[in-house]
């Protein structure tokens, strides 16, 4: 297997190195979500590797999925309000805009601007009817990343790499329980996915 | 309190009496459906007291609520490509269909054109972000009428007539645990319903 160390981003897909990427997430991070992160690219690096998929575009997307994760509310919805996106986003909170505002920032402020991981890093958290495996391997390694403890993250893994669109299912699945025992707000997106991969057709 | 037999329906809010509309429900629907339906009523009446809804309004709305429920599909799906409707609808089923479309036939067929009669019946399965008080009552009495016997009826019964709102809620969340413990597509209006009478603001 690659070690990520060894991957060579091509300056097409992303303008710096990878221990420049790291370096940078370092800075726009908190120690705990910088760790997370170097985790969610371990994962996704073993489910790329298993699926055929680009490990270099696997460690970008890992990398840089969270990089809104941290920023100010007030920052966000203001850049709800000035970018093209539904307006009805503002009645949510960072868990949903991270993702979605998180794909613009990282072409604006850090010059990547691939498709496909942009719209890995967009649906990150809500998942979609449609995904593409890039997708769903980020979807999947931030829900099975190695810190993670919840009590079903164990089935989770061995079905991430037995069958990932089961594993995507699965997630779907519990991550709408979680929100609802605790009477969160679900975003209509999550339900999109839900119908897609979880319900019977 | 006024009994069922007793109400006398205005020409302007329903074309025929009680009686007759009873007969023509009679008619329209299985014995199993037709005893279910009185039984709403029955519960809607009481709700409507405590709440001082229009008893007329209740009542019609209460027997008509299912008027759509057994035609055939082939129908329905005639009726949401000819008709007004979202076509994503068509991705549903009956369960979803028939209050929806229910609503229309009851003024194209019966004459019903009372607007908060119809929306009653067209919310009476999926709830909606804002309802009126005869849409709650509707969609409640439906749920806990004395027909019913899951495992909470009683404790739903209880709180609707402690607290309406709280029932649609109580109502809301459990529909969508039932449709998820069955992985049954959720049709996303019932999720606007969640978000807005169960999720915390």
């Amino acid at each position: 297997m690659t070690t990520s160390s060894e991957l060579v981003y091509s300056t097409s897909v992303c303008p710096v190195s990878r221990q420049q990427l790291i370096e940078l997430m370092k800075k726009s991070l908190s120690e705990k979500r910088f760790n997370h992160i170097l985790r969610v690219e371990e994962m996704a690096l073993k489910l790329a590797e298993q699926t055929g998929e680009s490990l270099e575009k696997a460690s970008i997307a890992a990398l840089v999925h969270d990089y809104a994760k941290e920023r100010p509310d007030s920052e966000m919805i203001q850049l709800i309000k000035s970018g093209n996106f539904d307006q009805e986003l503002i009645q949510y909170g960072n868990a949903i805009w991270h993702g979605i505002l998180g794909a613009e920032l990282i072409e604006s402020e850090l010059g990547i601007t691939d498709s496909a991981i942009k719209s890995a890093v967009r649906l990150h958290t809500t998942g979609a009817k449609e995904m593409s495996l890039l997708d769903k391997i980020i979807y999947v390694a931030d829900y099975i990343e190695l810190g993670r403890v919840f009590p079903i993250v164990e089935e989770a893994r061995k079905l991430a790499f037995a069958d990932l669109d089961q594993a995507v299912a699965f997630e779907t699945y519990h991550v709408l329980l979680y929100l609802m025992e605790r009477n969160l707000k679900i975003y209509p997106k999550t339900v999109e996915t839900y119908n897609q991969w979880v319900a019977k057709k």
